[in-house]
């Protein structure tokens, strides 16, 4: 098993405000990607998150406002169906820490290797909507490779 | 043992290029730290990094001209000692693929998340050098959290 970790600090915004953009369709779809849809606001639920090349479902599987946030991937690539999708936020000072997580790869393949980059590049698009209002979600996100 | 795994795609460059920036000091100063000391150009070299808040120095382990780079931490922060850093390079299409790992951290803690999103960073200030001339490395970085 293999996993992917990250951590950002987000500065000038309430936990609520961080908490809020990763359980509402509205603010998922303002830093991932917009074609989302279905609300993250109840354990149970499903979240459809369509790129150009496919996407992934995720069924909420814990919630604990306002600092931490589980998904489980139900359905997508291969690769991703299983692992576990994890956001932890604490107050550091004028900071809301974000603790990454998606573990539970069964290998470290190149498509990994491909996800953590991505991911770390979605996670600036989280802050950045946070702190300046504007994100860069899917189709207009930062590429970082020819797998996008 | 964990592992930080990245993937990034460069257009628009020779796989000498690439290799290098990850392996002269010139090269390495103007994508990772401007605080570079020593080549990375014959195993056994020792580079030395240094940031604001401390560094790094890297024992060159492996060079396989154009496609591998390798190093182990020698000194550093206590968390980096005895990981390896290891770049692969390869041609695909109009790209030159740089597969990225910093293998063998003891434990997943705070600090490793930290440096998995900071090195996704720095790779896209190594993208940005390579196709464009100009990356971002500290002091001029994109800051992630209140670690930097």
């Amino acid at each position: 098993m293999a996993d992917i970790l990250h951590r950002i600090g987000i500065k000038s915004a309430s936990m609520d405000a961080v908490y809020q953009a990763l359980t509402t369709r509205e603010g998922l779809a303002r830093w991932w990607t917009s074609n989302t849809e279905g609300e993250g606001d109840q354990v149970g639920n499903i979240i459809k998150f369509r790129f150009g090349a496919g996407g992934f479902d995720m069924k909420v599987t814990d919630l604990t406002a306002p600092s931490h946030v589980q998904w489980l991937v139900v359905d997508g690539p291969e690769e991703w169906i299983n692992t576990t999708v994890d956001f932890e936020l604490k107050q550091d000072g004028d900071y809301i820490i974000l603790l990454f997580k998606q573990l539970n790869w069964k290998e470290p393949v190149e498509f990994m290797h491909h996800c953590s980059t991505k991911w770390a590049v979605f996670l600036m698009s989280l802050k950045a909507l946070l702190e300046t209002g504007k994100g860069t979600p899917d189709p207009n996100d930062v590429k970082i490779d020819n797998w996008n």
